[in-house]
């Protein structure tokens, strides 16, 4: 395989966490085989999580903060606070992110929901200034994997899980953030059971861990259905005669014939 | 009505913002009907969004940090740091919890996540200590309501909308947290279309809110299946004879009699 560069974005308080071997591991077998790896870790480095506006440092203080234009400024003239535009750099270098995290009331850490807030501003990952969404958006080329930890069983985040499928409490990042802006998410990597894997049951997390890694350029990708594509009308809703009769959630936006 | 009291969490950084308008008109409306209201105003209060080891300020700093094992040891010892310990208070406190705040990237802004994550340790929220999940959880006895506003036009989030339904999206919050802890979840309220408002859309949105509000201890709520009453096995999985041919979506965990 080609050598490629990866952004690994890890989000756990402790250095001896689950999660923070699992980002050791995914960057030593990445690098192993040749790849370029940059690791942001949020509690390392201190990460602000919330979006005020500081993030914004030559706005008018006295007119009132409106989140999506104020970004959008910053972004386009180059005037974002530092800490944001140098995440805004390790995605443009990337060929893929992964996001690893412990699921945290069935989503993800606030610390990593707050990279996500500031880093993906207007003008930079939506908005009119930028190539439009799902599927042409401007990250266009990328590909992207969840890696996530959960303490409860796997069955419970099954098809049928009460938790609800995995893939559907993961959709606000594989369809919101990835597929909107134009990255190819992949299927989610998932260790459940994680506060008490047993030394036998965390090799084989890894092993298969590393066989999605070498993955991570060959795999699918999710097959949602692009906003150009046919299936959706002016108002941004599935046409009536996709998915005529069978599912009723999430799936509506996956390709059947994929 | 009898008097009942009401817990609104509201998150934007502008306190010129439509979801400040929108906390506001809530509290005054709640209160000329004889309610009980507490604002946190997360942003005006400096919340700290980030679950860290200064969250439990008597664990030995020599050990690993266990996020739950140490959450519910300070919980159970009642050793919280002190703006955790005000929050259960209030939540504890409350008959209602309204959650106010812009969807970011499809979820809730990083600083109310972190609301979440930090105020809700185990041995408050969940865990062996407390009554277990899904409808007879710890906070039993309480409505909770989402109040969201967000710039896409509405039928982005209707059914069959490209962006998911907000209920799908909310499921984390709606079904995650609040039917998790045994709250009773309402179907969210949202406004749509948020970045441009006219007068009169903002006038008419103030009316549907009221509406809302005056039902919010007498509408019915989301009527999510229970953990216990049957309908899932020892692995947490819905019954085969539940659901056998429809939906494939997070609706398998709604009653559909109801």
């Amino acid at each position: 395989m080609s050598k490629k560069k990866i952004l690994i974005v890890s989000a756990h308080p402790e250095p001896r966490s689950l999660n923070a071997s699992l980002t050791s591991f995914a960057a030593e077998h990445l690098r192993a085989a040749g790849h370029e790896v940059r690791v942001s870790d949020l509690y390392a480095m201190k990460w602000k999580a919330t979006v005020d506006a500081d993030d914004f440092p030559d706005r008018d203080a006295d007119e009132r903060l409106a989140v999506m234009a104020d970004s959008e400024r910053a972004t386009l003239d180059g005037r974002l606070a530092a800490d944001i535009a140098a995440e805004q750099e390790k995605v443009l270098w990337s060929d893929a992110v992964i996001l690893q995290f412990p699921m945290w009331w069935f989503s993800a850490p606030a610390i990593l929901k707050g990279w996500v807030d500031r880093v993906f501003t207007a003008g930079f990952a939506y908005g009119p200034a930028v190539p439009p969404p799902y599927s042409h958006g401007p990250l266009a080329g990328r590909r992207a994997l969840v890696s996530v930890t959960a303490g409860a069983r796997g069955t419970a985040f099954s098809d049928r899980g009460i938790h609800g499928r995995l893939s559907d409490l993961l959709h606000p990042l594989q369809h919101g953030l990835f597929w909107f802006t134009g990255m190819e998410p992949l299927e989610p990597y998932a260790v459940t059971g994680a506060n008490a894997l047993t030394d036998e049951e965390y090799e084989a997390a890894k092993q298969a861990y590393a066989h999605r890694l070498d993955g991570l350029f060959t795999d699918a990708p999710v097959p949602f259905r692009t906003l150009t594509g046919g299936d959706y009308d002016h108002d941004m809703r599935l046409l009536p005669d996709r998915e005529p009769g069978g599912t009723t959630g999430l799936d509506l936006h996956v390709h059947p014939g994929a």
